[in-house]
């Protein structure tokens, strides 16, 4: 399949509709691009959101043993544990905006919970350390792609029409911050956070660990082996499910700065996928803004946010929603009887 | 009734509920802060918000025939059947959001269209231009103040225990910066803006309008003088809406300029009630940042919103819930095994 170029000369008229409704004109601000933005990508004047799906995808990560992480990577498992039980974050920002939550395990052995087959069939138990190793072999990194897009098609079969992105792996922003260096050509520096809470010592060595690592590995400019050498299981699903939502012409609504360098690796191997893109948040990790930068977006909230799991993501979705709300159903100034500025 | 000030003496408590979910430290940013203040106002740690109402007040403005409005009064009118109607922005936002919403007539002159009586009880037609005369009587201020306590009190003995302000009035950008000026100190030039959307030329006139009026009127400090002269009807009924949620101990959550407006005058009128607020968004009316500012209130939403009608609130109100949620129903470290940080 192919990803379609949103067809820009459907904008004067959706435009036209928007400026119609009973409200000042461009009075609703950013909701107003956000309703274009969806008539674009539904080809529709009356867009009508419904499924919503948040793939959350989960991997592990070899390069923990490096001390990057202020948790140890067991907590990942005991995480998807407590999103089987409902009780993390984005289960209940999920119940609380209508989302369905669909578990995407690619890379988290689960063998010691018990837990239902959707959070037990990972790819691998998780990557190969990327100081010393390439993360993933090519054969397990396709596959990865190829469970994020398998899990997207079941959803639109299901009538999903819309996605949002989450992430849960001790240790990924690591992964983030490289690939967010090696594809905007940002110096690591200035992309390597303190993730779930380093000291400031601990950031140092994250910062050496990472700038060792590239070196090791030599110069790397393909996408897909940029991802191999350095992403996560979960990065790699993040692709697939970016890739496939865009093929069947969903918006994406990206959550913060580790599913933001999958859509880096995904606008790599196809940029039209970037007319599918909407940024729900800048997060407090340094190295996000430069990524949204790099896809030319503009984030929706601001609210220090940065645990992942996809709960900017769902936090902003009523944002979308509304916006897709106004297009299919606000009055126009003619069916209202409203009078229209002198103005304009 | 009083205002109880919040009892700060809780807030270690509920920090500690925080902080104990399963999430790094302070990881959910301003959601978080969101969640300490509705366990302060509740006093509980498993808030609950229900029946969540925003009190959309309309009222009339005599300072339009001085051509300080892009839109004719008459729109005012308009709009209100449209509300009736279900076509305007407000309608679809609090639908899609699960907000009720109240109509607060407190000064349109409804008896040439057909709508409920919901639609159809103002205190007067509207007020007299504060260019030339006060704009109400004490009287009609203090039944539009009455108005607003009223609904909200019956709202109260419906179960719902959460406010949202909202406005409709042709006009009331002007009354808002008027008042904005006298109690915040700043300068009226910063306070005025374009409204629904002024030219430079109109933008200009309706300064020197609002200078004009206010060396017309002489020096006034006292808060209920400032709304009698200067205010709608329905920036009365609001800060009646402020008072009795504030009493009952609701928590508040402000839209725009205009019922930011109604706010300051609230604040005035007891300063507890800042305990309550909570604010949507920050609108493109320069004088809003301002009137945000001198209630110590930081803003969810940036979002270029102008619209009023309640539409920021509503639009935020999925972020104050989602908080509200986080608080109630997430696991803690405990109680879901999960690890926590080597760090904390």
């Amino acid at each position: 399949m192919t990803v379609k170029l949103l067809d820009i000369s459907q904008i004067p008229a959706i435009k036209a509709e928007i400026d119609n409704k009973t409200k000042p004109l461009g009075s609703l601000g950013k909701i107003e691009d956000l309703a274009l933005r969806l008539g674009l990508i539904y080809g529709s004047k009356n867009p009508k959101i419904s499924e919503p799906t948040l793939y959350l995808c989960a991997g592990n990560h070899g390069i923990t043993e490096s001390g990057v992480s202020a948790y140890p990577s067991e907590v990942t498992a005991q995480m998807l544990l407590n999103f089987a039980n409902g009780g993390a974050a984005i289960n209940v920002l999920s119940e609380a905006n209508g989302i369905h939550l669909e578990f995407v395990n690619a890379g988290v052995d689960m063998n010691d919970f018990d837990v239902d087959e959707r959070f037990n069939v990972p790819i691998s138990a998780g990557t190969k350390s990327f100081a010393t190793h390439r993360a993933m072999t090519s054969d397990d990194c396709r596959a990865a792609v190829a469970l994020g897009k398998e899990r997207v098609l079941t959803r639109v079969q299901d009538g999903s029409n819309f996605t949002l992105l989450g992430e849960m792996g001790i240790g990924n922003s690591s992964s983030a911050a490289v690939i967010t260096s090696l594809i905007t050509g940002v110096e690591l520096d200035h992309c390597v956070g303190r993730g779930t809470g380093l000291s400031d010592e601990m950031l140092r060595n994250k910062k050496e660990v990472l700038s060792r690592a590239i070196s090791f590995h030599g110069e790397i400019t393909d996408p897909m082996e940029i991802l191999e050498v350095f992403g996560g299981l979960e990065i790699a699903a993040l692709v697939g499910v970016l890739i496939a939502s865009a093929e069947n012409g969903l918006p994406i609504l990206v959550d913060g700065f580790i599913t933001t360098s999958a859509a880096l690796i995904a606008a790599e191997l196809n940029p039209n996928i970037r007319d599918y893109l909407i940024f729900s948040h800048v997060s407090l990790e340094p190295g996000h803004k430069f990524a949204v930068d790099h896809l030319l977006g503009d984030a929706l909230l601001n609210l220090n946010l940065r645990l992942g799991e996809g709960s900017g993501a769902a936090l902003a979705f009523p944002l979308v929603n509304g916006a897709a709300e106004i297009l299919s159903k606000m009055a126009t100034f003619q069916s209202a009887s409203v009078s229209t500025s002198g103005e304009s």
